[in-house]
This record gives C-alpha cells, sequence and structure tokens, in this order.
C-alpha cells in the first residue's frame, strides 16, 4: 500500500501531512553491541540487518515518503560527517549537532524549538536512528493516522506509536491504552491512560494476556508547540535555555549561544519532561502499530533479525567474512577479514573487530554493557 | 640434583656420556594448536608453558647438561634463521636442514648416518623439541640410565624412555615392558616386549591397571650404529639413500647430493622402520622416566601446563594480553594486543592471531586439526 493510495481525507491530508518534519535522534552508542558498537561508530552507523542500509539509512529512507524532504537529524558533532555519509541529502539547516550528549528531552526539546520558530503550526515526529521496523508501508500508515491525531483538536494531540507486544519483555517501558479517539484518517488512535516502567515477568506477563498494553518505542508524533508547551510547564529551565537558543540557531549567533547554554541544560529523559505529565494531562494518544519493531538492543536481537544460511546453525555478518564452522551454532559478527574457525560450540556470539573481541553467548549478551562499563572502569578507553 | 652428583660410576660415565650426542628433530607443525602454530611458526617456535623459553629452547636447555655442546638438529630450511635465534650456541655442523619433510625414519636415520661417519662410536638421543618435561633432573637421570643401557653389551640396545602413565590415554602409543636387564648405572632399565599402537579406552584402562605398559613418547637413545643396521635390514633403500647423503654431508658435495637423493626417499615413521622390528629381534629396552611429561597435543594441554591466575578461572597467554573475562573460565591465547571480553562462557579455547581466530570448547580441543583439513581444503592456506 502506498501512501498515495492511503484511505486519507484530502483536506486533512494536505494540512496535517504538509506541516509534518521527521525528526531522528542519532545518539546512543549502543553499548550492548560493543565491540562492533562505539562511541566513534555507534550503532546506528552499522547495517545490523544484512539490508545493506546502515539504521540510520533505513530510518531516512522508512520516513521519506511522509517527510518528503523535510528533516531534522540529532546527533553529536563527532558523527556529522558519517551522518552526512550516510545522508547525502541533508543540507545543513536539517543537521542540529550537540557538543556534548544531554539526554532525550534536550535533544528533541532543541529540535521543536527550532522547528517552532521556522513554523509554529509543525507537526514533528520522532523516531530513533537505531530501530529496525519492518514492513516500511505497514509503519508509514500507522506514522500517518498518529499525524492525524496530532494535528486533531484544538491544541492536538502528542501521540505515541504502541508496538503490540509478542512477548512479556522486561526491558520495555509500555503504554496502557484507554478509550477510543474519533479521529479522521486515524481509526485506531486511542487515548493514553498511563506510561508504565519496565515491569517484572510477572506484571509484564499480565500486561500481555490483558491486551491493553503496547511496548513504548519512543516513536511520538506531535504538534511542536503542544510539546513546548509541556517542557514549559514541567521543565522551565531546560525549556527557557532550548527557546534561547532556538532563537539563535538561524542566525550568526547559534554557535555562541549553543556555546553558553546547552552545556548547562539539565540531562532527562523525554519520557519524564513531557509524556508522561502530558499523558497525566490527558493531552497524549496512542496509535498501535502492527509492524515488526526491533530495538537490536542485544547480539541475541542481531541473530533473530539476521537468519543463519539455509543449512547452517551460525548466523555470520560482515562483509568479505571468513568462517569456518564444525557443529557450531550462534552468531559471528565480522568487521575484518581474519579467519574465524568455531569448532563444537553452541549459541556462541562472537565480534572481530580489529582492535576488540567479544566471545558471549546469546543467553548473556545483555550483559555485555557490564564489560564495557568495567572496560571503562579500568581505563581500557581506546576500545571503547 | 645435579648431573654431577648422579650416582655413576666414573669409569663407565666417561666412556658412554662422551660418546652422547642430543638429536632433535624439529619438525612438526602442531596443527591441534592452529592458528598459534602453523607452517610458518610451528609448535616448537613458542612459549606454551608460559615460562620464558620456545619449547625448542627448553629441549636444548634440558639436554645440555648431559650433551655438553654436542647436538644436531634436523629441522625444515625454512626455521632455519627462527631456529639459530633459539639456539644461538649451534653452529652450521650442528644443523641438519630438510627441503622437504620425510616423516621421521628419514629425519633421524639421516642424524644416525651423519653421526657414524663423523663417529661411528657415537651413541645418538633423540628428543623432539616440542614436548614439556619437568624436573629436568629427573629426565635427565632417566636419559643417562638410557645412555648406560644404549652402551651395554656387544650391540648396545635401541632405548626408548618410557613415560609412566597418569591416565587411560587413547592418544599415545604404549610399551610393554619386560624383565629387568642387568646394567650398570641403569638400575631401572628393562626389556620390552612391544611396541603397540594408540588403543580403544578399554584397552588403555586394562595396560594402565596392569602396570605393564609406558606411554611411547618417542624418545630414544641408541648408538648410532645399532639404528643404522636395523634400517638397513628394513628399510634397504632408505638406508642407502640416507648412507650416500650422510657421505656428502661434510663435503663440498653436500647440497647437490642431497638435492638429488632426498626428494626420493620413503617417508616412514621410526617406529616402524626401527623401533618395531629391533623390539621383535630384541634389541630394544626401557627406561622408566618418572618426570612430568606432556606432548602438548592440544589447546586443553595448554590449559593445563599454564594454571590460572589465583582466583581466575581463565588461563591467559600471551605478551601484553589485555582479557577481561566475567563469568567465564577457560583458556585464552592473545598473539594480539586486542581486548577480549570474555562473559559468560564456560571452558571455552580462544586463540587470537593477527589473520585467524579459533573459538571452541576443551572438550573439542582435539578436533581443531579437522578444521585445519577442511581450511586447506578450501584453498584457505594463507593463514595455515
Amino acid at each position: 500500500m502506498s501512501i498515495d493510495s492511503l484511505p486519507v481525507p484530502e483536506a486533512r491530508r494536505d494540512d496535517a501531512l504538509d506541516r509534518f518534519v521527521a525528526v531522528i535522534p542519532a545518539g546512543g552508542v549502543g553499548t550492548r553491541l560493543w565491540p562492533l558498537s562505539r562511541a566513534a561508530a555507534p550503532k546506528f552507523l552499522h547495517d545490523l540487518t544484512g539490508s545493506g542500509s546502515t539504521l540510520i539509512r533505513a530510518t531516512y529512507d522508512r520516513l521519506s515518503p511522509l517527510a518528503k524532504g523535510r528533516f531534522l537529524v540529532v546527533t553529536g558533532q563527532a558523527h556529522r560527517a558519517a551522518v552526512c555519509r550516510q545522508i547525502p541529502e541533508l543540507d545543513s539547516a536539517d543537521l542540529v549537532l550537540e557538543s556534548e550528549p544531554k539526554d532525550s528531552a534536550a535533544a528533541i526539546g532543541l529540535a521543536a524549538a527550532i522547528l517552532h520558530r521556522r513554523n509554529p503550526a509543525t507537526i514533528m515526529g520522532s523516531f530513533a536512528a537505531d530501530q529496525v521496523i519492518s514492513p516500511d508501508d505497514v509503519f508509514q500508515a500507522a506514522v500517518l493516522e498518529a499525524i492525524h491525531t496530532a494535528a486533531s483538536g484544538d491544541r492536538g494531540k502528542i501521540v505515541t506509536i504502541g508496538i503490540q507486544p509478542t512477548h512479556p519483555s522486561t526491558g520495555f517501558g509500555y503504554i496502557r491504552g484507554g478509550q477510543e479517539l474519533d479521529v479522521d484518517g486515524a481509526p485506531s488512535a486511542r487515548e493514553v491512560v498511563e506510561f508504565v516502567e519496565k515491569p517484572s515477568l510477572e506484571v509484564a506477563e499480565k500486561y500481555l494476556a490483558s491486551g491493553e498494553y503496547l511496548w513504548n518505542a519512543g516513536m511520538f508524533v506531535a504538534p511542536v508547540a503542544l510539546m513546548l508547551d509541556h517542557l514549559a510547564a514541567n521543565q522551565p529551565a531546560l525549556h527557557a535555555g532550548l527557546t534561547e537558543i532556538a532563537a539563535a540557531w538561524d542566525t550568526p549567533q547559534r554557535d555562541e549561544v549553543a556555546a553558553r547554554v546547552w552545556p548547562g541544560l539539565p540531562k532527562i529523559a523525554i519520557d519524564y519532561a513531557v509524556a508522561e505529565p502530558a499523558a497525566a494531562a490527558g493531552d497524549v494518544a496512542v496509535v498501535p502499530g502492527a509492524f515488526r519493531w526491533d530495538d537490536v538492543g542485544d547480539f541475541a536481537a542481531i541473530g533473530r533479525l539476521n537468519s543463519a544460511r539455509e543449512g547452517d546453525a551460525v548466523t555470520v555478518m560482515g562483509e568479505g567474512a571468513r568462517v569456518f564452522t564444525e557443529d557450531a551454532s550462534g552468531i559471528v559478527v565480522s568487521d575484518t577479514k581474519r579467519v574465524i574457525a568455531l569448532i563444537g560450540i553452541e549459541d556462541v556470539v562472537i565480534v572481530d573487530t580489529p582492535d576488540a573481541l567479544l566471545v558471549t553467548t546469546k543467553e548473556h549478551a545483555q550483559r555485555v554493557k557490564g564489560a564495557v562499563d568495567a572496560l571503562k572502569a579500568s581505563g581500557e578507553t581506546d576500545v571503547l
């Protein structure tokens, strides 16, 4: 189903979709994917699905039919060149470069404030650069519903896209859906009763059984004005700082103001700064997404997303990988041209990079973050 | 106990020990230790015990108090420089360089023939360059008994040094001992009833229980004349070729004759060419060795020979290794300076070299040879 064939009333579609700008926060290092993903080469710059596209490029391509060139990518200054190589379509006005990471409320809030200066009627949609989603058209249909919902009513809504849970995950926060909303062009939009933190397994199983809960994938679509209203109400200092930077952004004073203000801004997640208080105020809606979604949280996910070749129990990732296996299963990510021989070992995870090697199991893949913390603590920062 | 304090009658000692020359065949690649050990850097050129000495250097040092500078090292032409770096004491007359490998009968037979030309009364002792033995003085006492036994009687004896078995190994051949011999200076020497091939586990258990069997470690001491007599009787073509090369060895014709004759020599193990028929003829004796012995047959042996640091379940080998472990056990051999992180994996074997990586388990360490064969078959010979 292409966007052009979506059943959207023409008038509303022109109005809301034309105000849409896709924001792509490209921040997290993806520590659980070390040593492949690291400060100098974070997760979003890797092709983790064997598709031939890096995650950030795939994110851009997935949003392009809706955003039609209207993008804002928020990333670290160190990643400017790599991001521009991945998305040569971006011009300098489409990039927000952070001098240091300030968590999601500052990153997304600055994007909202800049977009608001440029056009106060903007509807922003924020989609992390390092998630894997398919198929694209199901995703796009959900985003389109979210755009219409975001544009509905007097002030609009902050609209999350919730993921239909497939298992009782304890690794994600959940969104509890409520009454259906009656929005033209968004038949599946509902109100949000509450956001809940990562639950215990027991609680997650109840959530799954109830059918009322969706995974919070951190995707949302909202009028920038409404975003900023909630930010002002809940984080006035952050809001003031971001407003000051945004006012200078498209002027020769950008660098001076950003250098002065940004370092002092509070670090807080957008969930606490905006989404949860906005939900409590009744300003948040949810559109369920029926697409496949994976945040590629660890190397076990790499195994899920890259099935082994026919008749082979080992998933191999990496161009020109030279992997020989005998009675082995698991995942090999090869970022070198070295020969790798696996013999008689099950469910192993091997990540081979020029300066660091990880050997673990699928079961322990989540613990990679702990190893990175240990390396940091012992001063082995050259490989982080 | 130093050699000087060994309880040996002075007269006999002068006679037999002064005729002793230590031969060190440095041949095998040590395929089961790939990718650490390989054609260009075979097992004997590695320090596999963390002692600071390569195996060949340790072999030389262990024999020095007996051989007192009288050595003959038989190795491939490709290893000349590396061997001379390890044993700078060698001069060119102490080196026999093979243009191509011809198995142990040709290598040891040529050493015997060359030594016989130089001095027909020579007693040679052949000790592979890639075994780990301790303590040295117990080994030296056994070799000294073997030297006296080799020198006894009219023609002397071919004397193997048999290893007291510590478990029912199916990886070694066995020597069945017989009647005690009555040799001055060799109280533990016995006749050899037979050599037997690598047994099944059931048979090996019987051997162990009987107390009559020793492991055949391929170590022997013998008058070169007796060695050559048996070689002539059992492998006349090989004997003729070796005699021809030996006649030219210390002359300007060495290279021409060796280049013409060596490539056509039959490939056969010394066990079949000499030891077994000599045993059948009643010419073989055995001296049991009570020293610890390990042929470092696979990476599990590396684990045995290099105990983990206190409080750490992972044995790490390699200078400057940067290994971080969490809930892991096993062996890491690091031939690079890469950071290696092991998380939640048991009894693993990791061998990290600049161009090849092996990941297996202690249990499957013996199967490394199969992987090398597979790599060879698929043409990945650059890493072999």
